[in-house]
């Protein structure tokens, strides 16, 4: 079959690998019907996770239809159409048993990391009873696409670790497809107020027609005094920090209110500078984290009766042997104005 | 100045009264925009509260300008457009400080009750402070006016209490202004169905245009059946009851699925058949209460956002000399199809 | 090997079975060290559950030694001394996934009921990583017994869902095993008044002796006015009804303070009154349920540091092969003085 | 009357001022039996604080004897014995309507700050009614003394915002008076394990006595590895900073395990390092905050049942007319093995 295989820093190649089997009996084999990359594939891409061996097929993400089932496999059925989760969980570990599947001794984030993934035309999935949500006919293959991870990890580590709740404002740092996601998350709880803050106009373009209330260019001057002019001197009830820098941590630290929230969804490459000294008196919540996939079914739920349309976050379409061609779209995805970009298989 | 006047069962009279002065530093005088009438209010005039003094103003619902205020009163401004609560919380009392307002020891529901009320020109509102809420000019009087009582409790004592979270099943019956509102207010946290039912073919008509995704009348057939055969045979996840009546309490412990829960939003007069033989094993919650108005900043500012048109559900407008009238059209609420009714001041 | 086993209503029989294996991968089987009678096993003997098979063995509650396990159990490993759960847990279902143990949809309590259970030399186990937990050198076998199923059922059911909280007034209904777990369990979280009734003048002692700040006998006057002298006319925070009763479900709604909870721990045969009219305006929450074992693991850590003996709940002690005495014994616990009853493999 | 008054920085002194009156009808004046010396005192007395007025009466912490309220309170009246509170609550602006007592807009943490406080014979208290709590006969007034802020400000912002269950492990930086205060509250909730850290023999050697289960000199070996030792690899539930500088929070961040908490109570003075590349992963919580309060009631309930003697927290006990000589030793508190010292009106 074929698939997206990395090879060390800055090489990764669309070549052929044997399909994949089951090897204990709690797998399932999936032929994926759709997929997409994310930016953390783009990370594996540049080198930045050198722990990824060589061979291994990325991607963590996908919609499929499952082929084979291991012999212990006991809600999921071969037919069966799924949504595959990032996040593969035992649930019989201590952590699993707290719901903090992120951290599952025997799973966790590790397809297209530790385990070969879903940019492929076939993908083994382990504990296939927990990690594969089987798809009502009702819901659009592309919006179940996003929930393999952008979606959840949005609502679990933005909205949900944000305690975002009816009337309350809202800061999302950076419209990317993670801060999109909360964007579009959020509104399920009814806040007052979304402000989404990115350096493309494009990309806040998007952000006002997927449901922000307001957005903010920083180069259009000082964004705390923006906010502030927004919700009030006091800040914002959540601000939701979905970059990964210290730029977008400084902004979040700046304009929560006391007794707010900041829910840090970005994945940080260095420290950040954490004023004590201004913020030890504020009654603040600080959150952190890796997507649990606990809330993919409730949002599955909730988004059929949305009234926002979730696919609009769908900038690009590719067959899926157009996989070459995507990567290169999504690697300069401020030129293209792609968001998330959609392989189908043929 | 005029004001509708309780005599006893039976006997309300709309007549002059003495407007009202400070008594407490606490207090303030509000002069009423607009009020409306609860089915509290018919019941008194039935004469199920015989509690009620001879002479006593009914009312507890109303938006206003304040006119006078006491020495005390810090936040509420002469002038100021409020909201006036149907809860009067001293904030000071052991259940005020666990936030139990509607158990306050120096308030509670008092106005139109054990204190004159609002259905008059001028009415006096204990603990200004904490019992008015100043409106922004951006809401509309009629919304604010369902903030006084109808919408917060249905919120607080149906959806909050009931735990309606995104992708929930909720099942409301009946279809008065309470039920109505706990649709409405349902609808701020995403669930995935929201099951009405009615006996009246015109409030089912108006549920279905405020956000149900599905109706029963149970004169069609086995309101359970109907039930299950939308949710699956587990049931809902959540059941309110709005009504007061065992058959409504009988329906809700019926369809609630395990792990579910049950609000109790209506005014009972009877104690009902609790099944705890099948119930016991079935991890249920189930929750009874009186407004705690403690989310009416909250459904002020989330309904900003809303939408949903609150003021469908005012169907009947009058002016406030046009008072008897209105109460005459609100008892015979069926035959002439209205749900809230409301009187401007001229 | 030997086994009590049902035969139909009032006949059970300390017979011998054959030894079981396993029989799906995910299965343990586990030497019995110690096993004990519930109130649960009575009521089978005595035809409460006609859906019991004949031939099945009775029990749900042990600690033992794993003999053998399935080629899917990761987490188990022959040899382990483990405390079996009294709920079976799949934890791949849609209930299990949402921590709904007890109402597993491949499991739950199915132990020494719908399968053969533990009052046997050797019981399969199903689900073995999810419903064994290991045990820990440190812990009392004794104790460890007790987390099978008094306990966690007692704080589960009773003490979380009541909500106890430092400083709160609880109300236990009923000194048997689970009401005296229930005052174990309460202690954990600091509560200032823990009043428990029964009419047996034994077991009260006992409750004293484990921590009840006041102890009362019905027979010795009117229990509501008793607790209101205790409390305060407001009644108590939480109720714990721990018997299965009108007569106590009763007394927990006449007690219970406005905001507070009532937590049914009880099993139930027959419907109760529930006092509607006077208490839907209270802010009650009251809550039903069978125990979810998802505490257990948290009890076997914070008992390490308890100053009470859980095992002075332990009267009577037994050899295996005095199951038979030990089941008469229980059977008359009031005069025997018997609490919980232990059996211990030879 | 005699008090303590500021002078500018290094220059505080006993002497003489006017007795204080009710300036706000709801004001109360209290005369002080006992109070004590908080580490902020000892801030502002090194000049931490420029903004505070030359003339201030230092103190935020004191029991006393109510002997005048003003015309608008309605719970406290003369000759009550109170708890006073370190923050004062006017209970009717938007935060302390969320329980945010600690950023009151009309009050917060004034006393011995903004206004003068309770190192006098006599103060004046601010919003009597919500900012006194009357002491019940049984309460001991050392232990009353503590409830005025060191006890509550553990309890919220440390064990309450830490989230500590019964089971968890804990680690505490720092065995002040705040430190302590987190042990002795901590163990409300029944932790499995307490490891308090400090490099104060004698405050270990206490923290002992109090209930810690172990505890680390930093001077002995590397706490991350003490810590480890412990409680093994993952790290600890919850994490509670109580000294305010970055050493604690870098213990505090390297060894709180996935999934835990992290409670900042010290007060920092500056930047801390935040090594979000590595924990923004690990789904944490760390949170911060000043008291509010909200638990004082809550604790004096509590404590009545508690086997742990808190006043060996008290280490000193002087009259009144020795608060020089109090400061004296409290500033010097290492060398004089001192924790929490106690001044008496005579």
């Amino acid at each position: 079959m074929k698939a997206m295989v990395y090879h060390g820093a800055n090489n990764i190649r669309f070549e052929e690998k044997p399909r994949p089997g089951i090897i204990d009996p709690t797998d399932a084999v999936v032929k994926i019907v759709k997929t997409t990359i994310c930016g953390t594939d783009l990370g594996i891409w540049k080198g930045k996770n050198p722990e990824v061996a060589d061979g291994r097929i990325l991607g963590h993400e996908g919609v499929g239809i499952v082929e084979e089932v291991g012999s212990a496999v006991k809600n999921i059925k071969v037919g069966d159409k799924v949504i595959i989760s990032c996040v593969s969980k035992c649930c019989t570990c201590d952590n699993c048993k707290k719901q903090l599947y992120s951290h599952c001794r025997n799973g966790g984030w590790i397809l297209g990391y530790m385990i070969d993934g879903t940019q492929a035309e076939y993908v083994r999935t382990p504990y296939a009873d927990n990690s594969l949500i089987p798809l009502p006919a009702s819901v659009n293959d592309e919006v179940a696409l996003l929930l393999s991870d952008a979606l959840p990890t949005a609502h679990e580590i933005g909205v949900q670790y944000g305690d975002v709740k009816p009337g309350d404002t809202v800061f999302i740092a950076g419209a990317g497809p993670v801060g999109m996601s909360a964007l579009l998350t959020a509104q399920l709880y009814s806040p007052a107020a979304l402000v989404v803050c990115d350096m493309d106009e494009n990309r806040l373009k998007m952000a006002k027609a997927l449901g922000a209330t307001h957005v903010i260019n920083p180069s259009s001057g000082n964004v705390e005094k923006q906010v502030f002019d927004i919700v009030g001197e006091d800040g914002v009830d959540c601000a939701i920090e979905a970059v990964g820098i210290p730029a977008t941590w400084d902004m979040c630290q700046e304009i929560v209110k006391p007794g707010g929230h900041i829910a840090v969804v970005g994945v940080h490459g260095q420290p950040v500078d954490f004023k004590l000294e201004k913020l030890w008196i504020k009654n603040l919540a600080i959150t952190t984290g890796l997507v649990n996939s606990n809330t993919t079914e409730m949002l599955l739920k909730a988004i059929s009766t949305s009234s926002v349309d979730y696919t609009k976050m769908i900038t690009h379409r590719f067959k899926f042997s157009e996989l070459e061609e995507a990567y290169d779209v999504f690697k300069h995805a401020s030129e293209n104005q792609a968001m998330k970009v959609v392989l189908t298989a043929e």
